[in-house]
């Protein structure tokens, strides 16, 4: 099919320089990383999967002193106090929301009550369209080489996003795999009009993740990342002693109970946010072998801008 | 990274117009497609994978006589008679060979005495970099969402293909869920020097392909493939009545001997090649929701460079 759009419609919903997003993650975008991301161009979000109704707050309170140009909320639907992260976001005057792992009609009424730009995230053209007809402004496309949650259907960022764009009027970002300038414009080339940029930025200066984790996505190479827990909340992470024996029961038929306890909570934490490298769940991208250094924000997209167009001048006609 | 390559490498490496090459497919890619696809400015392929030496022979003559330009043919290398194709391949004076499924340097000085070359299908960094180091020609790199049989490892193409590029001096070329103008084009921006369409080329009227495999693939939608048989030689197929039967057994935990005995021989021949839509094993591409018609070899080629040409001029610098 021959291409529709440009990718003007995203930069201009959400008033952003480049066409870059930074993902709401657990444990990693607070205030700090979405600022810098939003001083330097992009669209910084803060993510608050990991955060009680307070934080969320005071981290809103400081991004917006942190930077004048847009940022916006990443809000997990499913979050047992979503309720009050929603009242959060309305009542501190966020203008932009990402929502995630629910339904995208939970809040769109209050929100576009007030005047909030709401962005989906999906996994599959089904749902895609769901998000559409309840009136979101655009969606994110997320490929099973994402790190962290995504979608059972593991559909992948090649053919999610160009299945996605024929069949959407709103706007498509395309997320999962994405690390470098070359990544984002493979996407744009399929039709994307924008991208949302995970686990790269969670190794920079700026992330709140551990030391101990951006290190370990440093020396991550290629076949370094599974996914787990299939039938308790499909994640990828990086492969280590927790995640290959979660795995051993799932390849073993091991019942869910057992499975469950073997998982028990705040493995995110444990590996994300205190550097457990054994314990923890250390969710990334199956792109963490194209990450080698931890920079910061600046530099990153300083580094991505110019990559995209050296790869954009190697192209030509055919 | 910055780009090191640009697309001739391949181009002049196979003598082809476009940088796109015809997967080699069982029951699917005889001399009728592979000659197609190199009169109409890609490279084609005959796949030996479902022929024995005699049959191979036959294909090999009747599509020199078909076409004047390069062609090559795919030889998967743990088939039990594969010593026998590699000596047609040799006898016949074929001068372009892909393997697949095996390791690469099986037949490699043969082949370069022969002055024939070759690429090897890898799924990963390992075996690319020892594809390269055995003396190969260049690498197709498979991602997860190709059809057919795929790695164990489950890289995506958007995550595997920087990651050769990266690591290998020789040319890259891109496969896994690529099906029209764009997805070439985000290829080409990951830094592959060239494309590998399979499922794509497996629905045009060359194609030898039953007519319902064919309009099974024109009927399946983003989410209707799924990889199966992850012990026993995994393969990602449209799903049916087959299918599921053999996912259920794998996520039961059915032992494999029992598998083995339900999977039984010519799954594939059934399928794709008598069309039989239940008992068959339908191989196809998660891109197959991209896939809409029947069209010609001839039409599909003039198609999809305007559509490479179309998303290429609507890509701006950043």
């Amino acid at each position: 099919m021959v291409r529709k759009f440009t990718i003007n419609r995203i930069k201009n919903l959400l008033q952003i320089k480049f066409p870059i997003i930074q993902a709401g993650m657990v444990w990693v975008s607070g205030w700090k990383l979405a600022s810098a991301v939003s001083n330097n161009g992009g669209l910084g979000l803060i993510g608050s999967g990991s955060m009680k109704p307070e934080l969320l707050k005071e981290h809103i309170q400081k991004c917006r002193v942190a930077t004048d140009h847009s940022f916006g909320v990443n809000l997990p639907l499913l979050r047992g106090d979503a309720d009050e992260l929603a009242k959060v976001i309305i009542d501190e005057n966020v203008k932009i929301v990402f929502t995630s792992a629910g339904h995208p009609g939970k809040y769109i009424d209050i929100f576009k009550k007030n005047n909030i730009t709401v962005i989906h995230v999906v996994s599959s053209l089904k749902f895609a369209l769901k998000a559409e007809s309840v009136g979101c402004d655009a969606v994110v496309g997320e490929g099973v080489e994402a790190g962290g949650h995504n979608g059972l259907d593991e559909l992948t960022t090649f053919s999610l996003i160009p299945q996605l764009v024929d069949a959407l009027k709103i706007p498509v970002i395309a997320a999962g795999g994405i690390s470098d300038g070359r990544g984002i414009l493979a996407a744009l080339s399929l039709g994307a009009e924008a991208v949302q940029i995970g686990t790269r930025f969670a190794v920079t200066q700026e992330s709140s993740a551990h030391i101990n984790y951006k290190n370990a996505v440093v020396n991550a190479k290629d076949k370094d990342t599974h996914l787990v827990l299939k039938k308790l909340g499909m994640a990828r992470v990086i492969k280590n002693k927790f995640s290959q024996e979660i795995t051993e029961m799932e390849l073993n038929c091991v019942d869910l109970e057992t499975q469950k306890e073997a998982l028990s909570s705040k493995r995110e934490m444990k590996g994300i946010f205190e550097g457990n490298l054994e314990e923890g769940m250390l969710e990334a991208s199956q792109s963490s072998g194209l990450i080698n250094d931890i920079p910061t924000v600046e530099e990153l997209m300083k580094r991505i801008v110019t990559e995209y167009n050296s790869a954009y001048k190697a192209i030509k006609i055919l």
